[in-house]
């Protein structure tokens, strides 16, 4: 279930033109639709909204008309009349393209508005050589088998999200992905020339371009059960990325470029880094010091497979791989130090590679932050695995699709007639 | 003069009881008053407000009443009719009074409305071997003596803050002050026994105890022209403490305990530092590593006259100080980098002793920004003295309670009438 922002009561904003009610409650009836923990009845709906049964039975036939809604099965009969049937998110209707280019694979997939992931491919290559125009080729051709894949379930994509290891300007040009080597791309007009992939609808952008790490963070923070409004999520890869989320919300910084925090110096005279820097936690945590470390190097495994690889000979106590996965986490735990003094975060999300690594970074971490976080004595730091596990920037990113449209209803049923 | 946030208008909010009507026009045109770059006129403030010329005379006359306007010395004639007289805060109705404790000094202060700093008082002393009782009693002598000179000034102390360096509760107590060795200090009960010094209006809290470098920001944050909406402010002591202002506001973390820049980690395997952690920020830029560094250790000077010291050093090209300086803002840099990838901010503050050493510490701070931070090929950092110079804790505190009373007037004008 999403968990979405409750949407103001009409009775707050006063006089409502006859249009924009009707748009407020949609959104009222699917948003509470969308967070119920059971399937609730139209009974259930008026008692819960204030709006009158005739008015949530209108709405609610809107809405399954509008394949935002579906009746779930009837419950069995347990007394007199006609069970009340419960009403779930619909599986059939508009869904969410989550695209993500990192440095040693391609991923798309596709989740509905219930946030269920329904197609997910993961196209591992070393992009380092190719260009971005080709990189976003071999990328659009992932998309258009998510489409297809999307149109054998009875989807329809409604809006598309981007994933990439930069930094991203507002108009979806990569300014800088140090470890792909991309210098100014700009991916929206690469991408404009392979054929669209989503139906336009009404205040649903057609491409957002952003950070994978805040994408995966954004992701998380939607997940599961409802957990803590601030935390730090870590995505590992080749590169080292973090999605800062205060208060419920994502935190971007002045320009947007926030949460780099593979470039932390861990050691100020330590080895060059890819981004001019030297002694960057990159060059202690990210995957190639962890498989370099583990004797690893040069056997040229696609992320995952290096990460499983990583897991398994962890598991089987290889000491070498034992010790690499101590030395990164406590960089990490240097790092991630400072992060929480800086910021007094009480949850930190290992997410990307760092998900399936978790059993072995986290007691370093731990350490490291008893060590060095003035607050620990009263004050613990959760470091948890991401709910999403690995390559969440895709399926946080299709998510957010997802949830916009239960936000905002109205232009999606506008569209679709 | 204060930049106020700007008071919700009256028509906004549909209907309004006439007590709070009063209250909120009130804070409107003191606001407005506080706001303006020259003395408004009566018909100024209808024209910017929207209120009648009646209204506004009415609210003019209760804020002069209650000695928080004065009417500024008439314009010359320039035509025809009574020239129209300016409205400025008044120099003798509330004011706040600001306080510090800090490892080697105590600072008492009053500021009246205007932001103007009436009295300023520090008091140089080693504290470490005080206990914190003994230590509240001589800043409770400093505080009577601020009181005094408001008395003679005409003012009347309505709020007071403390700062201290450390990690502060809601509830005034002070979890941890590791340079000055304090351990759960319950502040409040501490001070309760001396006389009480403020007056109390409705609204306005008695003390509020707080973290010194966030009370040192918040007073930048108001300081001088309107500035950026988000910056890092450094208060360099013998501890380094941090305020981080996001889009107007301090962002104090999940428990209130942000900003501890002294303890991220510089070299994770360097010197131990007495927060139990090794490496730390502050065994390189604090006042003693710099000191020691200038071979000045030992000679047991207060901090300010430590810092004129070294600055005076520096000035006439002392070598041994010039590579202190250089070496204390090089781990500056380092940390500050850490920060600026992580947050995305664009400005440094350096404030605290930092204030006096910025012309030496700067440049290498620079340096260490343009060689770690990603984004300084496109987006420069800004690094800067504080407006509010050095001890501006006290300072940055008491003008806090003076806002308080020009964001809510109607508490001091019902205690004053």
């Amino acid at each position: 279930m999403w968990h979405c922002q409750e949407v103001t009561s009409t009775s707050a904003v006063g006089a409502v033109r006859q249009g924009s009610l009707r748009e407020l409650n949609l959104a009222l009836v699917l948003g509470r639709i969308a967070a119920a923990p059971t399937p609730p009845s139209r009974a259930d709906l008026a008692a819960d909204t204030g709006l009158t049964r005739a008015t949530v039975s209108a709405v609610v036939d809107d809405l399954i008309n509008g394949r935002l809604v579906s009746e779930a099965a009837p419950a069995p009969r347990t007394g007199a009349g006609r069970p009340a049937r419960g009403l779930v998110l619909a599986d059939h209707g508009p869904a969410g393209l989550g695209l993500e280019v990192n440095v040693d694979y391609l991923a798309a997939c596709v989740v509905d508005l219930a946030g269920t992931v329904r197609h997910h491919v993961v196209h591992r290559a070393d992009l380092r050589p190719v260009s971005p125009a080709d990189a976003l080729t071999r990328l659009a051709g992932l998309a258009a088998g998510a489409r297809a894949a999307a149109d054998r379930e009875g989807l329809t994509l409604v809006g598309a999200t981007l994933g990439v290891p930069g930094l991203v300007g507002a108009d979806g040009l990569v300014r800088l992905a140090p470890n792909l080597g991309w210098h100014d791309v700009d991916v929206p007009a690469l991408l404009a020339g392979h054929p669209p992939l989503v139906e336009p609808v009404p205040g649903v952008p057609h491409l957002v371009v952003d950070n994978e790490a805040n994408l995966a963070a954004l992701g998380e923070l939607h997940a599961g059960p409802p957990g803590p409004r601030s935390f730090l999520h870590i995505s590992g890869e080749v590169g080292i990325g973090a999605g800062i989320v205060l208060d419920g919300a994502l935190f971007r910084g002045a320009r947007g470029w926030s949460g780099e925090i593979g470039h932390i110096p861990i050691r100020p005279d330590g080895p060059p880094c890819r981004c001019g820097g030297r002694g960057c936690l990159e060059r202690y945590a990210g995957q190639e010091a962890i498989l370099t470390a583990a004797g690893l190097a040069g056997a040229d495994l696609p992320a995952d497979t290096a990460t499983t690889r990583l897991a398994t000979l962890a598991t089987a106590g290889d000491l070498a791989t034992c010790g690499a996965l101590h030395d990164a986490g406590t960089a990490l735990g240097v790092a991630v130090s400072a992060v929480v003094n800086l910021l007094d975060l009480d949850t930190v999300v290992l997410g990307g590679g760092y998900a399936t690594l978790a059993p072995w970074l986290r007691p370093p971490i731990l350490t490291e932050l008893s060590r060095r976080v003035l607050t620990t004595p009263w004050a613990e730091v959760t470091v948890r695995p991401a709910v999403l596990g690995p390559r969440s920037a895709a399926v946080g990113g299709a998510g957010s699709v997802a949830r916009s449209i239960i936000a905002r209803p109205a232009g999606w049923l506008a569209r679709s007639g």
